[in-house]
């Protein structure tokens, strides 16, 4: 059974910040959506590039060579290996794309670290 | 160099319709965004699920066993092997994830068949 997901009607179910949820799988990846804000803690992925396209708010990229900022209808794609450290000023929505393998602080463990579950 | 991609700053790059542009590539997949009015061709992919995330307009997305109607914010996940076809009663833009290898047109050569390119 195919169906479409809302990404309003999956956000209004979760209030938390840095606990990505689960909206879709396709391939060897994951839909996920996230709220976050403040600052998260610097870290990598090994082997997955992660896409963050941001819905709401807007999403400081701190990277070792410079910061961007990403505004609602934009996307960055974070490539392996590649240390960033996401900061959200002001609440901020986010779908990630990402291979399932990954973990959301990467190569960290922290008390951030957490498994996405499926809404 | 890592750089952030805007949606809308690219969309405004190309008029034509089914022809879909390259934004992104992240582990084996393209970011394609794309433009649609009127109806397809039926087809599936062998291999690859296929995401339609839909920014503009609405898409009808028909498949054997019913139809699905995507608005702005919502997404569906075509799975290998289902048979689909696109239908757009106004302009629609779209955003496509889907694996490097996926042909646009599927298991299917037609006049629509085109490859797509970076922008």
């Amino acid at each position: 059974m195919i169906t479409k997901v809302s990404l309003a009607e999956k956000l209004a179910l979760f209030d938390d910040h840095w606990q990505p949820r689960i909206v879709g799988e396709l391939n060897d990846a994951h839909v996920k959506l996230v709220k976050v804000q403040g600052e998260f803690v610097w870290h990598h992925h090994e082997n997955e590039d992660e896409l963050f396209l941001v819905l709401r708010g807007r999403l400081q990229m701190k990277l070792r060579d410079g910061d961007l900022w990403i505004e609602p209808g934009e996307f960055v794609i974070i490539p392996k290996g590649v240390e960033h450290c996401p900061v959200a000023p002001e609440e901020t929505h986010i779908l990630l794309l990402e291979p399932k393998t990954t973990l959301n602080t990467g190569n960290v463990s922290s008390e951030r670290t957490v498994d996405a579950q499926w809404i």
